[in-house]
């Protein structure tokens, strides 16, 4: 994708040096375009417990990247050290956010590429390759809006999403705006209603920017307004990221995702959640009840970021002394999901579905 | 309701001068604590459109309390002219929000108890009496949380709201939160979940900083949190207030009431609208293809006020020249909605449980 007419990915190795790497504030976006250096683990961790990178897919492969940078500084003197020290950076990498559940795939994804080598600097070179094989996985969907756009004979096609599941969640494409990009640049007109996605605001800053840099029509409304546009026919398609996906089928994703899903429901509008298959959870049965939900700092509700006269400012919106709960995500139960879409295709979002996309998963 | 331990209406007279009406300026609540005088109709006009007052209730005695200060300002010479006057002033009030019926009802209320009077004083003393009539009219439910606690034990029963219909939406006590406070001062425990409600936050700034003041404990959520409560059992019972509800149960109310009525009929919450009988639409009987709703501009959603340093400053929350839609209101089918609490009592949201309690409308 491109910003300022210059092509970037959301995480790469620095040019010059590739022992470090490199990713954008995607923390002071939109106000502010910067690249941090990435060249420890502690770094990484912060990186992403900080929401410095956030969503599904470029949590994973900022985890990769992680263990690659783990495996530059670990102990060279024995195999056994070695992967000890990768190890525990990948207990430190897992804890940063318990919800996403593709860090722990994507750490588990190298400590298996590694441990089958004997030497050192080889593993170093297979945790490197493990990192850039999960930055490159993507998901697709646009024949979705295509169909939609015979249907409506030109005329625009209407797709909500909520949070941000575009370019900068995952590394050079997305997965939920994925299919958006795909149709607008083949010349299927198509607008946007970019949720503001409280209390971080993810949808305003991250979405609305990213689809603004690539010339894609959108208008961003409070969380509050998706109903009312599906209830009067303005919601062709709802297409969503996700944190986390049962098996079976349950949506945990960004909180307000499962209000979106029962008014689509209510007015026949499709929802559709974009995943990659390491965001699949292979263990748990019922979502709602397994999936644990972080809880984050109240002040995410209590204060909020934005430009005053040139300068980013914090500005308390609620009154003194007031207190506030900041749950990070809900979960929608697959009844209301119409349907999942992965790298190997769309299926739906049911057990057989998920298999039948996936045999190999099957126990 | 007291603020800052001093016992305060929303709406009242000058008490050293008849012929000013005065308001708490709740578009600077809860950063600043202000009184305005309001001695023309333009003043009360802008009041109302730029939301210094809001809310039904108190916009329909804002509006009756306008109509007492165009007879105050009518000219005298004549009844037909100072009819006239009024009935120009009306037309004025009854254009500032297009949703508030409370505004035409109002309006309506004072020209018909005028309308008799032949002599001018004597109508001056009737449009004031006709503005405090509509001031004192409130709504009762108190009974619903009573209920809940006693089935828990005395545990704190978890009441949430959206918007504010509390105090600062009427005149001395409001409706959709007159039952906990009532709760409260009973000593029946009461936690409440305040909506957010953007873009304009009416939850976060005037619901929080009501609640504080009266000590009611409380928790600001995003907008986007009810479904997950709701999913895991941490609510017990939703009341909101409305500002058109037809006759056959259909509640206009702030934009995302509609998601917070679907969530609670997806999990068993029961979910109540709390309505003085003046905020009904006895003519609409489709009110979510029926009801007019209030487009606002976009610079609410795309610009945010706040506490930055001790100063209250508004701040731009997204990218730069990003667009954005800003519909105000959604409009809840009856199915969703458990009961309407009335001044007479509560009943279902159908056209019979409504007729039942407001016999005299039935056509």
């Amino acid at each position: 994708m491109n910003v300022h007419g210059k092509h970037y990915r959301t995480i790469w190795l620095k040019e010059d040096d590739p022992r470090v790497v490199q990713i954008i504030d995607q923390s002071i976006l939109p106000f502010k375009f910067e690249i941090l250096d990435l060249t420890t683990v502690d770094q990484v961790a912060h990186a992403i417990k900080a929401m410095i990178v956030r969503g599904a897919g470029l949590i994973g492969a900022t985890a990769g990247y992680g263990m690659y940078i783990a495996a530059l500084n670990a102990p060279r003197d024995s195999r056994e050290a070695f992967l000890v020290s990768l190890r525990t950076a990948g207990e430190q990498l897992k804890a940063t956010r318990p919800t996403a559940i593709n860090l722990a795939w994507a750490v588990e994804r190298t400590l298996a590429a590694v441990e089958g080598a004997q030497d050192v600097e080889e593993m170093i070179d297979l945790a490197l390759q493990t990192a850039t094989a999960i930055a490159d996985e993507d998901a697709d969907g646009v024949s979705l809006i295509e169909e939609i756009s015979k249907r409506k004979g030109g005329e625009p096609v209407n797709v909500l999403t909520h949070c941000n599941a575009g370019w900068l969640a995952f590394v050079d494409y997305g997965t939920a705006t994925a299919p958006i990009y795909a149709a607008h640049d083949r010349g299927i007109p198509v607008h946007v209603w970019v949720d503001e996605t409280r209390p971080r605001n993810q949808g305003a800053r991250l979405t609305a920017w990213e689809l603004g840099q690539h010339g894609v029509p959108f208008d961003i409304i409070a969380d509050n307004v998706g109903g009312h546009l599906m209830q009067h026919g303005l919601v062709d398609l709802v297409i969503t990221g996700t944190d986390r996906t049962t098996y079976t089928g349950d949506v945990a994703n960004k909180i307000g995702t499962y209000l979106k899903a029962l008014a689509a429901n209510d007015n026949g509008v499709p929802f559709y959640v974009a995943l990659p298959s390491s965001t699949f959870d292979w263990e748990t049965r019922d979502g709602v009840h397994g999936t644990p939900i972080e809880e984050r700092d109240a002040t995410e509700v209590i204060y909020m970021e934005g430009v005053h006269e040139g300068e980013v400012v914090t500005v308390r919106i609620t009154p003194e002394g007031a207190t506030a709960k900041n749950y990070g995500f809900d979960v929608t139960p697959a009844r209301l999901v119409t349907g999942l879409i992965t790298e190997r295709g769309i299926c739906a979002a049911t057990e057989e579905g998920v298999f039948g996309l996936y045999p190999e998963k099957r126990k």
